[in-house]
């Protein structure tokens, strides 16, 4: 029931409804309503209001509800009480408030542009602010090849779930209560150290480890701890944005190094372009599992050849292990990180495609002396990664759930990927060429024809398919005819139909 | 059963000992052994290896594992097959790598000085190499006056694990995918956006909102898109030292201003050392709801005051909102935000403490106009907060179960902040002040007394009592009087239990 009532100022009128069917009760709506006129200035400094009696009158409600809203007002100095002389507006408030407009929500999107104040960024602030996106467009169609999508439905929920209810239910309050450290949750650093020493070789002890949100929390680090504005950093050409984004906005100057078929050409490190950089050649960071996009794994000599190459200059070597864990056919090559003689490689990898990407937990491998600092960072950025992720995750690997599912998603995957090419050779047979090793979530791809990217892209988008130019991963020299065909979350039929449609439209 | 064998090289001889019952696989066990020899340099570059007859021989082993671990090396480029004349470690490995001390694990506390090499960090890495910690020591103690800590065992977790449950139920895999932007779950801005203006009087659209992981985050995410090198930043002294670290790191230059028992001077904030600093003051931040530590409530001539200054000025008010929620006796006052015209306010609060700490998720409002800005900070910190917890709580709110906690949960702690008073009052009397406001989930105190803090802390801590001195959040003068004590996680009796403890130790 709407109980519309009349507020008798002395000075002016003005209508104060309130509804007794609202979940806020009378007297906090009947606050607001006041409160909201001597904002607005409908009610003037040092004005007299209303007594609570005759104002329940007019309103139609219980006298207390009126004095609970005078108290309120009164206790917060919108009112000021005078003892025998009865209730005023508060003169307090300053002039410029009371003369502004309305306080009324409004949508971000409906602002004028004279409501805006100027409000200076920072330099980082101010780099972001351009209209590039972080990661190349990717609408949704009903065939997405789309990069870093795992396949989801085959992910043992039942398994995790049942993890979860465990810990929920094992009613340890410490799960909820802020972690002892920012560094992780030591029994989970402690999984990784096993399952990176026998999956990828790399040599670590679990307090070298720092647990962060995945793989981009691993990239703001770093930026933060090694790059001053300024500083320059060599980064591959083609590349992965998220990386070249954060590194740009932390203020670095990029220096392209440039990829070929078996990824980061470490030869051409050691140019003066790199060596005699302005601002000092701080970090190089390189994909040399499956360099993105290219798909290229940096083979053993190119390895060693960048390892010995970072010992000599003193340049630390970032590497990003992001999918390390799909080879088909051959054994995965050993990590920098555990070839590394010393402090020269810090190594991080996520669990957002071994596992779900809304999971946020990734793992950064920081060289020893160096372990405090990002412990310290990853505190100012945020404290610590959630728990219960982290406890849920311990023990799915140290009950061999990992491993099992990560045997399962190579097969699946390899076959998913023997589909795409078969697909791609019976439908455009020696008008495509096929780049990149065979590992991973998606193969790079050069098509022949007359069409550019852009065109390519639109006319897949109308037919259904999602595919992603490889344009927008370059820095130099951008080619037109280079695509990105992620394959792990799609069935062997949606890529061949995909791939069929592909070929219709582009004949 | 350990098999200890003979690898007879055309050199140099030595043991190779495999394991028959290890979990990792035989072949597996011989491909490290042998890399490693060849990175130690026990094998050298060109030498030729046993053919997989003699070696399996030698080890007494199939000859299939010799097989599988040569193949895996000849693919990683360790060794090369010559046709007809047998297989040899590569010559491509640089000289310097295989000079190499062994790979081995070691942990950082073992790591020698000089193993160490300088790694130049930046100046946000360098300023926060120092020793001082984020936080005061709190050793656990069976009393423990920690601050922050909210009631645990008092969360409803039987609903949160039944939300949880529902969601990994539903087999939708949205929820395991990332996410469609870096702002957060909508219906969960949404339900922010509906809570903050019934209980906070904030005034904001959704798409104001960025989910962050906690107020932490917010800070590191304000900190990187106002502050540069220089700048200068306002700081309530004495105040919360997680913002301060943030804003030290990122090159501000800290202004600290006065706190009285009414929280900030606004009033100081118009001196020349505000307004004429060297970088240009930046922002302010200020804890309006409950200083911390002090436990003030900011007045709300001075909230307009403070307001008015910043339109004036120019200067961005970070409004940290974080223990807003309990409030006893008297209803909270309006935000800064709501009461602000414009965009002169970032506003961020947490769930920390109203729900649990361990879930690390908090919510910024920005300006409309920043509000694209903090979006895509955000993608680069972490690109999303975890999606579960962001559909929970999102469903935690609609279903009213927020509300409720929040009303049992102020209940309790009044009851506990009056239990503290009067324990406090009943040992010590005359010899305690009580600072602060009737709010928040701690207290400040002063203690008449002839020890130091540093004594009181350290006597408290041999009878079984945890408590902080407030010095470490001083900036400026700091007293030594001064305590911080939590009491929101306590029981009646053990705040009694503590009281009684302190009181008799500083007789």
């Amino acid at each position: 029931m709407i109980l519309p009532g009349l507020f008798r100022g002395s000075k002016m009128d003005f209508a104060i409804t309130l509804d007794q069917h609202s979940t806020t009760s009378l007297h906090k709506q009947l606050y607001d309503e006041l409160r909201q006129a001597i904002l607005t200035g409908r009610l003037k400094p040092g004005e007299r209001v209303p007594s609570t009696r005759t104002l329940s009158q007019s309103l139609g409600v219980s006298r207390t509800t009126v004095t609970q809203s005078y108290e309120q007002l009164l206790s917060e100095g919108y009112l000021r009480a005078s003892t025998g002389s009865g209730t005023f507006v508060g003169c307090e408030l300053p002039d410029e408030l009371l003369k502004s407009k309305p306080v009324e929500t409004f949508r971000a999107a409906e602002m004028r542009p004279d409501d805006k104040r100027q409000i200076e960024l920072s330099s980082y602030g101010a780099s972001i602010t351009d209209s590039a996106p972080f990661e190349p467009p990717e609408p949704e169609t009903p065939i997405n090849f789309k990069c870093g999508r795992p396949a989801l439905e085959e992910f043992p929920l039942q398994q995790w779930r049942r993890l979860i209810l465990k810990h929920y239910r094992a009613n340890d309050h410490s799960l909820l209560d802020y972690a002892d450290g920012s560094q992780g949750y030591e029994p989970l650093r402690e999984a990784i150290v096993g399952y990176l020493r026998h999956a990828r070789a790399v040599t670590c002890a679990a307090d070298q480890v720092v647990i962060v949100n995945g793989a981009q929390q691993a990239l703001d680090l770093i930026a933060k701890l090694l790059i001053d504005r300024g500083a320059s950093v060599a980064i591959e050409d083609p590349g992965y944005l998220g990386a070249r984004r954060v590194f740009l906005a932390q203020g670095a100057e990029l220096l392209p190094a440039p990829v070929d078929e078996s990824g980061i050409i470490v030869d051409a490190l050691t140019s003066k372009t790199f060596l005699k950089s302005k601002g000092g050649l701080k970090l190089v960071y390189v994909t040399p599992s499956h360099q993105f996009p290219t798909g290229a794994t940096l083979p053993l000599p190119r390895r060693l050849d960048l390892l010995a190459w970072a010992e000599k200059t003193g340049v630390m070597i970032i590497e990003d292990d992001y999918d390390s864990e799909f080879r088909y056919g051959s054994r995965p090559i050993p990590a920098l990180q555990g070839l590394a003689n010393g402090d020269s490689v810090i190594y991080f990898g996520t669990f957002s495609k071994v596992l779900f990407p809304a999971l946020r937990v990734g793992y950064l491998v920081a060289p020893p002396s160096l372990a405090r600092v990002f412990a310290r960072a990853k505190w100012l950025a945020d404290r610590q990664t959630p728990m219960i992720e982290q406890r849920v995750l311990a023990d799915f690997i140290k009950e061999g759930h990992l491993e099992r599912h990560l045997r399962r998603m190579r097969t699946l995957y390899d076959k998913r990927r023997q589909a795409l090419v078969r697909a791609l050779e019976t439908h455009f047979g020696d008008r495509v060429t096929i780049l990149g090793e065979n590992a991973g979530m998606s193969l790079m791809i050069r098509l022949r024809g007359r069409l550019d990217d852009d065109e390519v892209t639109r006319r897949a988008r109308l037919a259904g398919v999602g595919l992603v130019s490889a344009r927008h991963y370059y820095l130099v020299e951008s080619r037109r005819d280079e695509f990105l065909l992620g394959y792990a979350g799609l069935s062997d039929r949606r890529i061949q139909e995909g791939v069929r449609r592909l070929a219709k439209i582009l004949k």
